[in-house]
């Protein structure tokens, strides 16, 4: 099987992440920060590793700001809901994923105002209009690093300015982006980073991680055992453990820290240059085909490796259907999650079908996706 | 390593599931529920069939009321927080893990009503006293099973007759006991059953289980992309996507799936009669010990696999360093997250060296713990 489907989770993943988690399962499976023999403390220490390979790539300096959840989808939840309190407002974008919109919905219905900026017909951002939907209670900007439909790359830098600028909070959701772009949370002015383990950074799905900059209170959303502090029935207020209530993830944790590793030995320029290679062949091979609509920026320098196309008026469904059936091409189609993406490109009603590249895909992969799509095109 | 922390974590697991997980993460490690291809499928079918078997083990009737969450914690958090509002009355005990505690303290300070019913200094729980307890408002009865500091057993079936004649929600925290005791939910009138992965189902860690009865509006506790209703803005009130949101765990839930597969060819019987008979073994021999102190009912057939003790007035944290670094034994000491378990009992200022056993302990590992523990008696 051809798989064009990174942007929901990548796979394969490399070895070494396959081995990190059967050799945590197998020879120290044992509950980390609960006891205090050598297996548990083992589990504990390769679990601090994690966080200081996540600090690494993110250029964050204290690891212990570095939250372990169970997917970026909880990682947005808690930032979005431990910042925002009735009377507060909120600025988003219209690109976001529901895993930004649903929340923001919820916290509309218990009086958090929320200002959906909208973007243009390819998902590009103009930062103008973020400044401008700025009120006095702006508590929080919260935007998307890349959509998942049209792989638009925001202009996150310069959001991050205005925030700072004008001293309101700024969270990104790097679902599409961490692992292949540089995000560097200082220079970026990024307060809360949401990050999927299981995308890009190449773990196993089961984990996501949230950084909270150092002094924010945000609140959280669950209480229970900790392994600290043991004698007091309020949750601790120390980070990372106010937030991590429960046993961890130990071997998705430790998969992701493999990831993170064979990122960090690869490189994030030979990953994007890898990836921008694919999504400018794929580009001027879809223009060639008659029939096609192609989605968003059409060019590299401004897109995540995701493309949605059309063809026709076809069902979105039907062309990843036949795909599947007839040439063993796994794309996606439909909304991904994103309804208001698809409004905001003129989708909403057919959806698109959505081609995804990782760092495994190669570029013979690219020509059969290609002839695939001639082939369906002829046969329309 | 000799290991008797089972209560924390269980460890090692069957063969099948260090399998299970390998091959799902390296076979068909798509995205389950959010595409349409083959392998996400594959992968959404997988997770299906273990709500399946979750069903078989706690005769529920309906898979879709099985939720998968990333821990016990997670389970009793959506459990307590979706049912419990301001002005609501909630009944627990005092033998509770502060993943109970915990959660109850913050309603608490919400407006909910909480009663704190005390156990014996054994952790054993008089039913009248939960009647007693019981008032106009009275919304829920949170108790856990099973003591996880002393294993003392709690007379579920009882307290789900006195939730169901009065018309009350009852919620069970089945930590130490899932995997080992018949729970049936049915006969037991338990509402919300919350279950760790991890521990005596033999799974992962990172994934638990919420069981929720059908016909229970329970509030979800975060918002996302479920793969469903992709078109909302709002959550999709459906069980179980309204309480799943984001990229679940595959790996794990598979990893669960094989671990309760393992369960159900043993039989609970079988393995149940080996910790009740290591647990015999254990305490009959601990009693011959001059300077022991065993905490809890002493009594196979009233605790689960969990014994609680003390050396004289030694400091418990002492007593386990000594175990680990001496004899290679690893067990857990001090407060266990429960700290008013420990207040129960008489020892929130020693903690306990708390010994668990799993279905993999042996006969000749329990006696080595009582060699060792001879042997620092002796010191001493």
């Amino acid at each position: 099987m051809i798989y064009f489907d990174h942007a929901a989770t990548s796979f394969p993943k490399p070895e070494r992440v396959y081995q990190a988690v059967q050799e945590c399962m197998r020879k120290y499976g044992a509950n980390p920060g609960r006891s205090g023999h050598r297996l548990s403390l083992k589990a504990g220490r390769e679990i601090y590793r994690v966080r200081e390979k996540v600090s690494e790539l993110f250029h964050i300096d204290n690891p212990l700001q570095v939250v372990f959840t169970c997917n970026a989808t909880e990682s947005l939840n808690l930032g979005l809901k431990g910042i925002l309190k009735p009377g507060d407002h909120v600025i988003t974008t219209s690109m976001e994923h529901n895993s930004v919109l649903r929340p923001l919905k919820r916290l509309e219905s218990l009086g958090v105002d929320c200002t959906i900026v909208s973007c243009n017909s390819e998902g590009m951002l103009d930062c103008k209009e973020i400044e401008k939907a700025i009120r006095k209670n702006t508590k929080l900007i919260a935007t998307t690093h890349a959509s998942n439909v049209t792989g638009t790359i925001l202009p996150i830098e310069k959001i991050g300015e205005i925030a700072k600028r004008r001293q309101i909070l700024f969270l990104v959701d790097a679902a599409q982006t961490a692992g292949v772009y540089d995000i560097d949370v200082k220079k970026m002015h990024i307060d809360l980073l949401a990050v999927p383990g299981h995308k890009s950074l190449m773990g196993p799905q089961g984990i996501g991680i949230l950084y909270i900059r150092e002094g924010i209170d945000l609140m959280h959303m669950k209480e229970g055992g900790t392994g600290s502090q043991s004698e007091l029935l309020m949750q601790p207020e120390i980070c990372p453990d106010r937030y991590e209530s429960g046993t961890p993830n130990t071997p998705g944790i430790v998969g992701l820290g493999a990831g993170i590793e064979f990122i960090l030995e690869e490189g994030l320029d030979k990953i994007r240059k890898h990836e921008m290679y694919l999504l400018e062949v794929m580009l001027s091979e879809l223009k060639k085909i008659k029939g096609v609509q192609i989605y968003g920026p059409k060019d590299p320098q401004k897109q995540a490796a995701v493309i949605s196309i059309n063809i026709g008026s076809e069902d979105s469904t039907k062309i990843s259907y036949i795909l599947d059936k007839d040439f063993d091409i796994a794309v996606r189609s439909g909304l991904h999650c994103a309804p208001m993406a698809h409004q905001t490109i003129g989708t909403f009603g057919q959806g698109t079908v959505r081609f995804s590249f990782g760092y495994f895909t190669t570029e013979e992969e690219v020509y059969a996706g290609i002839h695939a799509l001639k082939q369906i095109c002829k046969q329309m």
